[in-house]
């Protein structure tokens, strides 16, 4: 499965130094998913040739404007391609109301049934399934009710090894062996045991989006491990004082949280206008945690098997 | 008095071939005000170097998203930027509730006023005056409730007539001159005639901006002799029958509404975005009204007097 991320936006609060608000794309083989939705979201995507119509699912974390303004324009512009496919929206409860009221405003009935599915739970929580990939919501420390989402492919397949496969193996015993079993006989023995025949399934990959939100390890145990860990740094250390304050992270804070959970790599975003370079970000998490790296807008990130 | 017109967008419904939706920034002296603001108008504002805080009426036509959406992001630039001064907003009255839920959502107390003015009324009216300026609006036919504005330089005085300006007249004689009144001696009689020592006023110059509208005559004797009407132009002739259903007008429809209100010149904007170059707009309306030009987004139009 193609797992893919590109930052379509990461700056706070304002649009600055060519740097959008915060959006993020997901594609899951050909499935995409939208991580929040700042103004100008739809514009990002024209930029990078990206029909808003393959967008099946929204995640909008928070209900500051750097997070959703760009939503309703987005289903607009659905709606004036003729959309019909459902679009799913998972989001704070109090959007569903702000959403209603514009359309009704504009006397606009959509072309699209619009699948609102309110965000108000405590701890993590399974919200969506697909053939291929789960996605979770666990709560952030923001302020104003925030969730975190937790993107994981669905567990695999075990991989038939090619090179001892027999000739005269039916494609029922394949069947039993992808899934994982010996394949036995009618008196119960084993015929082809497992480990003879097959690699074991390659590891679920995983993806944790973490915006916005104070230095906060409750969330330490739902990404521990993650491949990817998306973690605001809207501010240097030195900045902390005001960081705790907005109920946001330090680069340092967001390092300390992936190094607490084990992840693979991490990924700096949702950069203070103050940085215009948000280069010493990146050297203040690189002290805690060697594997961080900036997100810089338009760039798409591969998580390979 | 510096009375230009700067445009920040002049696509219709969608953001597409670079050109941005809905917004136009007035300049008059040293007073800004915004017509529309679709979504995005912040990046333009900032594009052309404009700080938002120096915005101090918003004039909204009406509430479909590509002339509004841009506006609950900019206020929320102001807020975070700590704006001190009221923002006036003159716009239809179902955008009250929906910019009060948006700053609830994200428990936003702003570090303004917003001083919101809903606009209800038939015919023509007089809106907002300052000291140089009066605006006036006006109902568009476009489906949903919708205005047209008019801006206009309020009366000037008399010019003194440097030349002939006896070295003993006094500052209140200058003054009375000025208003456009003869100079009279204690017993009545006149000691210096106006039209010996003065030029007339210069004309007060006008702006009417008319999107979205389908072709309708009514607005004919609101927008008479004009110096510059900005009318929007959605579609060619050819799209006649879809300029009717979707209550907008094509670029002849639009050049007619000029030469029956004798303006002295014709902006176009609103292109579909069909019209990737909208330069066969400009022709056709040329046929009817020669004093017709095309809008461009990122340009600024002088008044001069």
């Amino acid at each position: 499965m193609l797992f893919q991320i590109k930052i379509l936006g990461n700056n706070s609060a304002i649009p600055a130094h060519d740097r959008n608000q915060t959006a993020q794309l997901l594609q899951l083989d050909n499935q995409y998913v939208l991580i929040d939705c700042g103004e100008g979201t739809q514009i990002q995507l024209s930029r990078q040739n990206i029909k808003p119509g393959r967008i099946k699912t929204v995640l909008i974390s928070h209900l500051h404007g750097d997070h959703y303004f760009g939503l309703i324009g987005l289903i607009s512009t659905m709606h004036l391609f003729h959309r019909k496919n459902a679009l799913t929206i998972f989001a704070p409860p109090e959007l569903e109301k702000i959403l209603d009221l514009q359309l009704q405003a504009s006397e606009t009935r959509l072309s699209f049934e619009l699948k609102f599915i309110p965000l108000c739970h405590e701890g993590i929580k399974e919200i969506y399934k697909e053939e291929q990939f789960t996605i979770k919501a666990f709560p952030l420390e923001h302020g104003i009710k925030c969730y975190g989402f937790l993107i994981i492919e669905n567990p695999k397949q075990w991989r038939i090894n090619k090179d001892v496969l027999p000739e005269d193996m039916l494609i029922q015993e394949i069947v039993i062996l992808k899934n994982g079993k010996n394949v036995l006989t009618e008196d119960g023995s084993i015929k082809y045991a497992l480990e003879d025949y097959t690699l074991p399934p390659r590891p679920m990959r995983s993806y944790a989006y973490c915006s916005d939100t104070r230095y906060d390890e409750e969330i330490v145990s739902y990404i521990h491990g993650v491949d990817l860990l998306y973690h605001e740094a809207t501010f240097a250390d030195e900045m902390e004082g005001r960081a705790e304050l907005t109920h946001h992270s330090t680069a340092t804070q967001a390092a300390k949280i992936a190094k607490m959970a084990q992840v693979k790599k991490l990924l700096l975003g949702h950069y203070s206008t103050r940085y215009k370079d948000p280069t010493p970000l990146l050297h203040e998490a690189k002290t805690i945690f060697e594997e961080s790296y900036l997100s810089y807008e338009g760039e798409t990130i591969h998580l390979t098997e």
